[in-house]
């Protein structure tokens, strides 16, 4: 009964009205619960499925859920639990064909009717939205066909139970199979593929896909052979503030905080606080944090905010102490993926093929002058004091690779005038300066360089710059107590996991990427 | 001649004195060449001693020089090079006594006229200012008796080279043996100890002392010890945005960054975050980052900004699973520390002393309620959904020491008023939540909870606390696609190094802090 006619009746025809409902509703509930009850009678499968109470942590159950990756041909004939999404699921007559996922795992589930499964749970099974959280106790059986759509071909499941965890929304903002195909497969069935902003803009249900499992536990493990290759040579992780009070670098690309009254910055690079603390003793330093650019560039290799991978040590006498153990860190990491990280690479292949990643013992070195020199044999003009430009450092990788087939070089010696204040110039060429950047398949991973440890010529090359002296005074300040020759360079984590899987877009490798125009997720 | 007696003599005149005062200047030169020359053969260890030339990388000098916490008896009657600092000075006749320094180690060094030094080349050592940087050539010397001021107490280095590498500044802004002095010792003497203030703003000197070195070491390693322990319980670590696009968390306390033409916040904690790459099937994950909270606290235990170290984790039916977890990772933090960071809780104590750090295994496990009976029991007055207050806090820490002899332990079941919107209602009451802080002597290092993982729960609870749904669209609706049931927590790296070690602020254990009143260095 509506308002409105609630409103156009006596008082007296309402109670009628009413009653007349109340005992229609009633008479249906009755109804309803019959209906139920010889539903319940018929199907004897009732207790063994249906949707799960919120798991709140009501109580400590003593059930024990096996991993899809160790669900192999030992575990035959056992009946086991098993938490999993529901990747695929396929119903036909009276049997329904589940693919539960776990990560990069993935194993056939079948529900049948029979002695444990009803006619009401299959369907029930074949109803349950793609992506959702199931709980499903299952008979583990071998099975004689391999099944090559999953990760776990030798065995499937017999379902006798299963509940749904969490439920999935039925319309997903993107398919995972669509998400994970490559580039111009399947363009002729009509099949798509899924833009690299609609991956994004859902990155939760992006990062499920194997690809993407792929692409950052292989981030996770450069951070881990940076840190503990550094580690073994002795370096201590540092910790450095990201608000600063003052745009060291020139000022030029840096986001400004509101902190309380006044202003801070956010810090370009971790390099003067890793400086001060050669200063201050510790010698050799890491540390694997965020850096911050306020730079308006939507290129596919610059993100306004990435990770950090820096480096800074004293040395004896010659920088080339200090590139002599940043390659050697870059080795470590090269052969630490090679050879623990092979089935992370090869799922990314599958989706973005790509050339192995080279890389030559020791690293190849070439001087500044002589990349200069290779380019103009190929054509290129540039002055002998000219920085190199994004499409020639390109071009220069090639050319290395077709000379020395490696895919990681250094370049050393750069024209002091395109270098920061702080980089040393170098004591026989007043032009050149001890300097060097380093290259994955072309592009830019790492600057560095020896820093000025004197305060008097460090002052010198800051007024040069046209630097305001008194915005870098406690870092200059730190140098006139004692300061041992040092140098370091920092290394972008996202581009070294773009370039050595061969991908083309750091955007693809930082979880939650961040430019002029993507602030969200 | 000066610039006013110039201008005021005719042409002629000028010219004349010119040309005396270049004869003039001309026989000072000579003599004082003659007068060098004749030193200089006097001085036959003239060429053994100096100022070196600034390190430019001039050239690969093959010499290797030794560590001081190498300089071992096994060691003597070798001839070595060495770089160190001076770390103190005395000259005495014919003798100059140097102590030399390398982080927290150090060796005597002995000048002493003879056949390998001049008279001069003693002055020019026993004139080099503390904490310059110099290279020696010196052989290794068996004592008879120890030198207890060193830590290399068996040998002494009797010195045949000396050059300065980097010369300090006379005036140091502090001195290192006053920056470690324990509070209160040699007050009689008048000897002075430095505030806080003095040291943070020559923080570069202030980190050379022994205890800075120690804290710092022991922080490293207690980073390494977190994510070891992580990585081999099976988490992924992984990186998240600190430029966030709303502030998620209620909006309070957060800094504002401008954004190009926008605005927008540093993240005031990585837990949505961590909480999406849940639902981004990445099960189990850590994060190691700045976290940025705006509070205008001037505390001995907040930072504007502090080292989170971030844990996230899916569990299967209770959340007592991530509790087992994070207490677990947190006693291999201190068994770790215990096993292998003695020299530096040692060093530490020397300055600050304090008692071990105790903990339980299991750790004990309080129910909020319980914490509150027994501050009742002491006299506290507080209601049943009361928040504890910061002397309360300590004041439970003192009663659970006192009755359970642990530093170390865990308050369970918050009441669900103080805790934030997404933290899981207790199943069985709705007063409390499933939500726990820990605290190390009796300060809270870690706040944490399982979190709603339910959209439609998650959204009611945001709607209650007023959050405007819009600013976390994003987040809630990360859960729409199925989601794990799943917890974790942050802990403050300083808070976590300040209490193991019984420190009392907070700003000892951050390299470069950061609060309200505290930008620079």
């Amino acid at each position: 009964m509506t308002k409105e006619a609630v409103q156009g009746a006596t008082e007296e025809e309402q109670q009628a009205q009413s009653k007349k409902a109340l005992k229609k509703q009633q008479k249906e509930a009755e109804k309803a619960a019959k209906k139920a009850e010889k539903q319940a009678k018929l199907d004897f499968a009732k207790d063994r499925y249906g949707v799960s109470a919120m798991v709140q942590s009501q109580q400590k159950l003593d059930r024990e859920l096996v991993r899809v990756q160790d669900l192999t041909p030992e575990k035959a004939d056992q009946l086991i639990w098993l938490r999993a999404r529901v990747h695929t699921s396929r119903a036909k007559g009276k049997q329904c064909f589940l693919v539960l996922r776990q990560q990069q795992f993935n194993v056939q589930a079948l529900v049948a009717v029979g002695d444990r499964a009803s006619k009401q749970m299959v369907k029930f099974a074949a109803n349950i939205t793609k992506e959702s959280i199931i709980d499903v106790e299952a008979s583990v059986r071998k099975v004689e066909q391999k099944i090559e759509s999953c990760s776990q071909q030798d065995v499937e499941l017999h379902v006798e139970r299963i509940f749904v965890i969490s439920q999935a929304e039925p319309r997903l903002p993107l398919q995972l199979e669509d998400a994970v195909r490559p580039d111009g497969e399947g363009e002729e069935e009509g099949r798509a593929t899924v833009n690299q902003d609609t991956k994004l803009d859902n990155r939760v249900i992006d990062l499920r896909t194997t690809t993407s499992q792929a692409i950052f536990r292989l981030q996770s493990g450069v951070c881990q052979l940076f840190r503990d290759t550094l580690t073994q040579k002795g370096f201590v992780e540092i910790q450095t503030p990201k608000i600063i009070s003052a745009a060291s670098e020139g000022g030029a690309n840096v986001f400004t905080v509101s902190y309380f009254k006044t202003s801070a910055y956010l810090a370009q690079s971790p390099q003067l606080y890793k400086q001060m603390c050669i200063c201050a003793d510790f010698d050799k330093v890491f540390c694997v944090g965020p850096v911050f650019r306020a730079e308006d560039s939507n290129t596919h290799r610059h993100l306004t905010e990435f990770v950090g991978l820096d480096i800074e040590m004293a040395f004896n006498y010659h920088y080339h102490e200090v590139i002599d153990s940043i390659t050697d860190t870059m080795v470590q990491i090269f052969k630490g993926l090679r050879d623990n990280f092979q089935t992370e690479i090869q799922t990314v292949n599958k989706q973005f093929p790509s050339e192995p990643f080279k890389f030559l013992e020791p690293t190849l070195r070439l001087e500044y002058t002589e990349g200069v020199a290779m380019l103009r044999e190929a054509g290129v003009e540039m002055g002998d004091e000219d920085d190199l430009s994004t499409p020639n450092e390109k071009l220069l990788g090639r050319l290395v690779k077709e000379k020395y087939d490696t895919d990681f070089y250094v370049l050393d010696k750069y024209p002091l005038a395109v270098r920061p204040f702080y980089t040393m110039p170098d004591p026989n060429n007043a032009k050149y300066s001890n300097s060097y950047d380093m290259f994955m398949r072309g592009e830019e991973i790492l600057s560095g360089a020896q820093r000025i440890h004197d305060a008097q010529l460090l002052t010198e090359r800051a007024t040069h710059h046209q630097i305001d002296l008194e915005k870098i005074k406690s870092y200059i300040d730190s140098f006139r107590f004692g300061a041992p020759p040092h140098g370091g360079g920092g290394i972008g984590l996202e581009r070294v996991c773009m370039l050595y899987l061969g991908l083309h877009n750091v955007r693809q490798t930082s979880m939650f990427p961040r430019d002029p125009k993507r602030l969200t997720p």
